[in-house]
C-alpha cells in the first residue's frame, strides 16, 4: 500500500530529474502567465484585491501585477486573482484545473523575497504545477464534478510545495506542509461566473504561500490530514485513487498543459483551432457549420449576442471574428461594436451550431461550403499534442500581442538564459 | 420554502432586539477571550504565527496578543489562533465550536480600526456568533462527525457577519459576503492534537475579515454560495436544516454558550464541577468513584500521569489535585512536579473511573467515600444552566487568575460601561 503523502513529500524534497520538454514547457507557462497577469491588471476584481493588500501597507517582499508590492502572503493573493481573471491562463486537463495561476504567485512570490536565481524557480514551480495535478488526480473526477474547484483546492498543495521547495524542506517538512494545507485549501465552483472565480485561483497561491511559511518557522501539524479517514480527501470527496503517482518522478504529466490562444470561453476553442486550419476568409464563405459537444450548447452558444462578454461565450459570433479578421487573441477584441458590426451580423447568419455526441468535450468539427463550391471540414482536438516548436510560436505570438514584442522577448530570453528571480518579477508590470 | 441566506443577511443587515442575557454574555465571553489570549500568548503556536504575521510589515491596523499591532487580517489570523492555544475559551455546544475565537478577532479588529464604540463591537459579536450557531445548526452534526471543524467552518461566516455589520452591510452586501465566504471557509478536525487546531480559529477570523473587506470594496460573489445545489452545504455534507432558522431575531442560541472553569480536556470538566459541589478535601477522603460516559475513556482517563500534559487528560489526576488545593482554572498548575507529588500520587490511589452508558456525554457522577465513613454523592451536567450571577462571579474569577484582578476588573467595568473598541483592544496586552 504505497503512502500518498509519503510519496508526494519524497517526490517534491528529495533531487528530481526534469526532461527538456517539461522544462520548456513550464518556461512557456511562465512567460504565458506574466502576458496573462499583465492584460489582467485592470479587470475590476483586479482593482478590489490590489485595494484590500495595499491599505494593508507591509514590507515590499514581492512584486504585484498592476504595479507596487506587498508581503508574500499578500502578493500571491492579488498575483493567483490577477492572472486568473481574464480566464486566459494556462488549464490542465487531467484534473481539470489551472495550474500557474494557483503556483507561480506561491513561487515567485517566495523566490523573488529569498533572492533565487530563475532555474530554482522552475525548478521548484514545475514540483508544485505536478504536484497540483497528482493531487487532482488523486481526489478524482468526482471531487470537482461535486464542486469543488480543483484550481483552488489542488491548487494549495502545489502552492505550499513549490513554496516549500524554496524554503529547502526536507521530506518531513513536505509531509507537515501537506497536511497543514489540507485544513487551509477550499474553493467552490459555485463562484464560476462572479469575481470568486480568480479569487479561487488567489486563494490557492496564498494558502500555499502561508503554509509553507508557518512549517518553514516550525509549526507542526497532523501529517495524516490529506489522506488520513478524516482528511481533506474523505472529507471532500476525493477518491484517493493512488494511480495517480504512477509515474511520480519520472514522467512529467505538467508536460501536457494546454495554453490557450483565444481570450473567449474554452468551450469554443477547438471551433476556432478547426477554422484556422481551414484559414476561412469572409468573402469566400457561403455557409459554415459547426459541430460541437453537447455539454457546451447551454455554456457558449449565444446566438446573437450584443455585448463583448456575450461574444466570448458565441460561436457564431468568433467563427466571424475569426473570418473577418478580428483577432481572437486580444481581450480587446470582443466588444459590444464587435457585435454590431453588419458584416459580422451577416456572416453570423450563414453559421449554424449543432450537438454531436460523437465528439468528446474537446474535440469540434467545422464544416464549410465556399462560394466557389468547394467543401472543406476539418475536425480539432484541443487534447492533440502540439510540437514543442508551435507551442514556443504560439505563446510567444499570444505573449507579444498582449504585452509587446519587445517585453515577451526579453521575459523569454531571461527565462532560457538564466537571471535572477526578481527581475522576472519585476517584468508583471515594468 | 425559506431561503436560508437571504433570513440569515435579513437577520444580520436589520435592526436587532437583544436581551440583557445575550448582552452580558456577550460581554462576559469577550471578557474571557481576552484573559484566555492573554495566557495563550507565549505557546509555541502563538509565537509562530505572530513571526509570520509580524515579519510582513504593515500598518498598525490592529492590536496583537502578545504585543504589536498588524492589519486587520493579520490581526484576526494572529489573534484567533493565539486566543484557542490553550483550548480555553467558550463552547457552544448546539453545534460544538468555539464562537469566541472566530468571531472576536475579526469584529475587534474592523472595531478597532474604525475607531467604533465598544457598544457597536458587542452587537457586531453578537450577531457574527449566532450567526456561526445557526450556520453549524444548518450543516448539523454530520457535518461535524465526518470531519470538519465547525469552529473553522461555522466560524468563517459568523466572522464575516460580524464584521460586515461593522461595516455597515445592506442585506445584499451581507448575502455576498456570506457566499464569497463559502468559496474561503474550510478546517479539519484531522488538526485536533496538533498546532492546527488553534489555527483553525485563526483562519475562520482571518477568512471573515477577508472577505468582508472584498465586499466592502466592491466585490461581486455568488451569494447562492451557501446554500446552492453546488454550495458549500452541499459539497461539505451539510444537512440543509432550516430548522436552524427557528426563532431567529427574537431568541439568542449564544445565550447558552459554555465557559470553560477548568484548564484541562472538556470531558474532566462535569466530574470536576461534582467534585467542587461536594467540597471534597484531601484529608477526609478515603475513596473516591468517577462514572463518565464510554467515549471519554480513551480520551482523558490516563491512570498515572507523569507530565503536566497527561495530567490535563487524568480523571484521577484532576480530582487528586482538586482535593489537595491545587487551581485547576490555571494553565500553570498542571505541570510534571504535580505528577510526582507523593500526596497526589496517594490520592489518586483511592480514585476509580469507570464508564457508565446512562449518562449523557456532559455528565458525570462522583461517589465519595468520607473517612467519618459518611457517603456523599453529586452528579452534574454541563448543560445545566447557570445563573447569570453565578457565570459572571466565575468568569470574572477565571479571568482574575489569568490576568490578575486589576486588569479583569479594568477591561469588565469598560465593556459595562461603555467607552472605544481600541481602548478594548489595548488591553490585549497592556
Amino acid at each position: 500500500m504505497k503512502d500518498f503523502t509519503a510519496s508526494l513529500a519524497a517526490f517534491a524534497a528529495g533531487p528530481i530529474s526534469t526532461t527538456s520538454q517539461a522544462r520548456i514547457v513550464t518556461s512557456l507557462s511562465v512567460l504565458d502567465w506574466v502576458a496573462v497577469g499583465r492584460a489582467g491588471a485592470n479587470e475590476p476584481v483586479s482593482s478590489i484585491i490590489r485595494k484590500m493588500v495595499l491599505d494593508e501597507g507591509g514590507k515590499a517582499q514581492a512584486h504585484l501585477f498592476g504595479g507596487d508590492a506587498a508581503p508574500m502572503r499578500g502578493a500571491a493573493l492579488v498575483n493567483g486573482t490577477v492572472s486568473h481573471a481574464l480566464d486566459y491562463d494556462d488549464t490542465h486537463f487531467a484534473h481539470i484545473g489551472h495550474p500557474s495561476v494557483a503556483i507561480l504567485p506561491a513561487a515567485l512570490a517566495v523566490a523573488e523575497w529569498d533572492d533565487r536565481i530563475l532555474v530554482d524557480l522552475l525548478e521548484a514551480a514545475l514540483i508544485g504545477m505536478e504536484t497540483s495535478i497528482r493531487v487532482g488526480l488523486w481526489l478524482g473526477r468526482g471531487h470537482y464534478q461535486v464542486g469543488f474547484h480543483q484550481t483552488a483546492t489542488s491548487g494549495a498543495f502545489g502552492a505550499a510545495v513549490a513554496a516549500g521547495r524554496l524554503l529547502g524542506f526536507d521530506i518531513n517538512q513536505m509531509r507537515s506542509v501537506l497536511g497543514l494545507t489540507a485544513t487551509r485549501a477550499a474553493g467552490l465552483k459555485a463562484q464560476f461566473g462572479t469575481m470568486g472565480k480568480p479569487y479561487n485561483a488567489g486563494l490557492a497561491a496564498s494558502a500555499g504561500t502561508e503554509t509553507a511559511l508557518l512549517v518553514h518557522h516550525g509549526f507542526e501539524a497532523n501529517a495524516d490530514a490529506l489522506e488520513g479517514p478524516f482528511g481533506f480527501g474523505a472529507t471532500h470527496q476525493g477518491a484517493s485513487d493512488l494511480s495517480a503517482l504512477d509515474g511520480l518522478g519520472d514522467e512529467w504529466l505538467f508536460e501536457s498543459v494546454s495554453h490557450k490562444f483565444h481570450a473567449c470561453c474554452h468551450g469554443l476553442h477547438a471551433a476556432l483551432e478547426a477554422a484556422r486550419e481551414l484559414d476561412i476568409a469572409e468573402p469566400e464563405v457561403a455557409e459554415i457549420k459547426i459541430k460541437t459537444h453537447p455539454r457546451w450548447m447551454s455554456v457558449c452558444n449565444q446566438l446573437t449576442p450584443e455585448t463583448g462578454l456575450g461574444a466570448k461565450f458565441s460561436y457564431r459570433t468568433v467563427i466571424a471574428m475569426q473570418a473577418l479578421g478580428y483577432d481572437t487573441a486580444l481581450p480587446g477584441s470582443y466588444t459590444d461594436k464587435v457585435c454590431a458590426d453588419p458584416r459580422i451580423k451577416s456572416l453570423r447568419d450563414r453559421i449554424t451550431v449543432e450537438a454531436d455526441e460523437s465528439l468528446s468535450e474537446t474535440q469540434a468539427n467545422l464544416a464549410l461550403l465556399r462560394r466557389d463550391g468547394i467543401r472543406r471540414e476539418a475536425t480539432h482536438d484541443l487534447l492533440t499534442p502540439m510540437s514543442l516548436s508551435d507551442r514556443e510560436d504560439r505563446v510567444r505570438a499570444k505573449a507579444a500581442k498582449l504585452i509587446g514584442a519587445d517585453k515577451a522577448d526579453a521575459i523569454w530570453s531571461m527565462l532560457r538564459t538564466g537571471g535572477r528571480a526578481r527581475d522576472l518579477a519585476a517584468r508583471l508590470t515594468g
